[in-house]
């Protein structure tokens, strides 16, 4: 299923090389500013072109196909689409018989029978977080004053992110790294217990970005080694403000009115220059891949717009549900 | 939203000191044998009575109310009660003036206006995971023979975890605990690209589960401060085998038909018998709270069968939509 | 799938022969008032016992399992057991060998591959509507002061309800009827534009009711031998009043503040004393059928309740989305 | 909602005089030959230009954005998109201040707080049914060999369909018509009790098509006027044959084997170009609206094809659920 909500509803569509990548937002409200424009600094985030990232370079120029009207949204589906241009797919042919270790190459191609289309990842592809972002930028709007913020903390286990990269790039190979988001100015009283929680509606569409293998809330995985003097947060305030939080903003699944705080965890880019040693699914013996294709050095740069918008998607869907 | 699934789809119901709790299982096919039997082995792992665990000691008797002929699943929605018995309502009136710190007695009384079951946490508490644990023993039975094995390895950071649970109940305290869950035999191809990859259904239902605060796969947040070259899992067999497994089965989204790896981080009992100073409500100063209600010392004891439901329960559905 | 709803969402189980039916309600508002006395009024308008309806009278009382605290419901999900007791199973065994024309017993037994509860008509059986008239108790309460009003206003064709019944009572025979249902209150601009217009939502539950063969809205099918000119509603007030009511208070699948107008066909009881010319499955001839079960000579009769309820529900979900 | 559909699922956008509109088909299966060729048929048989049809003519060329690889679809969603070319935008400014009797210009407009694009309807737009009518082309393919036909069978009451239209034409005013649907090929055993019903399903997505206002299956209404005697149909085959198709081959809820038939009431026209009095809600008195926009003088006529591309989604919903 490639949609997401229940109230404020995302479709994303679209291939690396095929006609282009897209988005159809369907439930957002009416009555919301919105141009071309609102999308430039997020999309701007999410582009290659800093050192560590891809070569290819697009000029991801948001089309508006509906859904706005002098300058607001109609409360109609808002479509978003982005045109391919910069592709180069002969890069790509071989590896459905050799498939890339860490990649969907392998897994794609027996979920879809070998129908998939293989170029660029197809619809496995990366390019298509950029319906993502879009439906961010939307969703953003509609949680103000709510405030999500992502950045990257850590590359490859290192605060000192430019020397890792430089480190992975004389090297040819790639980085993971560790992202941290905070949301701030949620009410106390969203989400739900159990299957709506706060947790599992941020959780389900985070480990939507490809690359992402980790989450955590507040203090995660650190909270299994603690005792409970330790971890509960004493609240301090009649409006519910507590001493630490621990508990990342979130008790029984529903937001206590304090900070959300989320670790997401990126592993390192799949394609590597480096040499690999992987099986030869057609002459069914080991051999030696070599990725030549134009990827990023550590796709966890390019991630954290895209963490800000998943949450904001997912808080505009979990604010819906609570006006 | 008290529901999970698309098609194999799992309502829970019920409050911890009402009349009881259970689950409507919509989507399950037909011709599954099934007797109130099947549910004993698994809610006997649930139940609490071990060291470490809560005193309230409930039969935890399933009586099946529809979807079962002669033996078998009818395709009609099977749906479960469990009559709730030994209930002490008294315990918990005053935390609606102090509610307790790490519990959802504050963000649940905003959630609800008031209107909640504060009763035993009411459809908060985990007795309610009463209704996952028997939708996992018919989840377990559609999804044969994939295996899913879940155990705690750790409570309070210590593999010795008996000797753990002692100091804690010694000092009035509570410890979180680490569960490591893997499922064996799930062939390749299983779940999708994007909203709906193995890991944003796996993780929506784990953090589902009270406690759960820490979700990862494979590698995890090791990935995050690892190399391309490192993490990467070369393929080694025609059948898509690899070498390492810091994927943890999944790739893309979809499983590669190797074992799936989960580790799930659960955070210490909120309730603990030692003094905690936290804001009160009514005087609206800080005050003492001593929870004297029957709790558990380590909520992670209960949880490793819980986990196994949730994950049968997503594969359940995931494997449903790829017949 | 045995739920409608997306927002106000109701889960129906059970069979005619089985331990019971029942209803769980999820994202009913919290803070309505509602106690098992606010079920009476209509379930006694469903119950049979009237001249016309079938012998087997059950008690119908509604067990409130979860979802209400001191007197109002909590937000969490409503749900409602009613026990089956009085059942007399042996009536129905033969109707897998031969299989009752317009029944489901065909078409159930392939749908389910023999595995489906032939009791009574197992799931399949119009006491299942005891849930949906439940919950359209409460889904009348969340719409209010929304007026839903079904009325049987036709009996094999005749307005002479009574004669009607008694020819075909001394037939041994049964027959259809014609419900109308007038829904007054609802504000303009509730629904939505194609998928989830008003009607279209109103007729997917109203097609739910077993015996439903025709929904019609405002003019319906004399619509389609007028002209625009005759058809088209004046407006005539600053409200959106207009003159008549063709739409059925429906344009543009959203609602125009006039009365909802809608007409249901109900089909006559399928059951019937009389002999039956039809296919044995088992001798592999043509056969004589002759019901014996205790059936309704007019199910439509009972209908008009469930109407009620079904529009309640339907409304309250996109009432809901509109808030 | 402008998604229909749990397995194949399609998502509509798009406004009369905006950019375009278009689908997004989720869940089609992989493996479907398709090129742009394949939608010629239908659009054509939809598109305007025929005696009784709207002067405004569009190429309605559909561009495929993604989803399909090498002339077959890749499991990936299929996005189809139709750029508006010939808008006369002018003609429709003045329908905020008087709005057309039976047009959604007053509800459409309540219903968006006034954001809603008033263009040719906007969003509201039988254009919109492009979209509808695309993913019924594949929806076709993926029920195959199940035949789907619709035919106009009657216009304004009257089988001299041709006759009918230039009276309307003459009098400047439009005429209603009736439809009839029949499925073949549909095998017993899918639908399901209940909510999902074969009626319900089909009634729902039939119902979302502008100017529809009544449905009914089988015998329908006249069923409300029979006997049981007369409208049960005896089986005669070991395949469950019918000698009758009173049920409009569908029992329970659940397909039997029989032709499923269906009639389907399309309203007039509400655009006319004869005078109207309606209200004023600018000058708030009764004042006379004459409509010079383009428009069909029986929407009707190009009805038939959408109803087929309706039928068509919503069957191949409900055959993936019993695949």
């Amino acid at each position: 299923m490639n949609s997401f909500g229940r109230f404020f509803r995302v479709h994303i569509f679209g291939e690396s090389h095929g006609n282009g990548v897209g988005v159809c937002i369907d439930g957002c409200p009416e009555g919301i500013p919105l141009s071309a424009d609102d999308f430039v600094s997020d999309l701007v985030r999410r582009k290659s072109g800093a050192r560590g990232t891809t070569p290819r370079i697009e000029n991801d120029m948001p089309e508006i196909l509906s859904g706005i009207y002098n300058g607001y949204t109609t409360g109609a589906p808002v479509s978003i689409l982005f045109r391919n241009e910069n592709t180069r797919s002969s890069d790509y042919e071989r590896f459905t018989a050799m498939p890339r270790p860490g990649h969907a190459d392998f897994s794609g191609r027996i979920r879809y029978n070998g129908f998939n289309d293989p170029r660029g990842g197809g619809h496995f592809s990366g390019r298509v977080t950029l319906g993502i972002v879009s439906a961010g930028v939307i969703a953003k709007k509609t949680v103000s004053p709510v405030n999500i913020e992502a950045v990257l903390v850590k590359v490859g286990g290192s605060t000192d992110i430019q020397s890792k990269i430089e480190e992975v790039l004389s090297e040819n190979d790639s980085a993971g790294g560790l992202i941290h988001c905070r949301i701030s100015g949620l009410r106390a009283g969203i989400g739900n217990p159990f299957f709506d929680s706060v947790e599992s509606v941020l959780a389900h569409i985070l480990f939507s970005i490809p690359g992402v293998k980790g989450v955590e809330f507040g203090a995660g995985f650190a909270a299994a080694e603690m005792k409970g003097s330790e971890h509960n947060d004493p609240f301090i305030s009649p409006t519910g403000e507590t001493l630490t939080n621990n508990a990342g903003g979130i008790n029984g699944g529903i937001s206590n009115g304090n900070d959300i705080k989320i670790n997401i965890a990126v592993k390192p880019t799949s394609s590597i220059g480096r040499e690999q040693h992987t099986f030869n699914f057609e002459t069914r013996k080991m051999d030696v891949l070599k990725a030549e294709g134009r990827h990023d050095a550590c796709i966890a740069l390019r991630i954290p717009v895209i963490v800000e918008a998943a949450a904001a998607i997912a808080l505009a869907d979990l604010m819906s549900a609570k006006k």
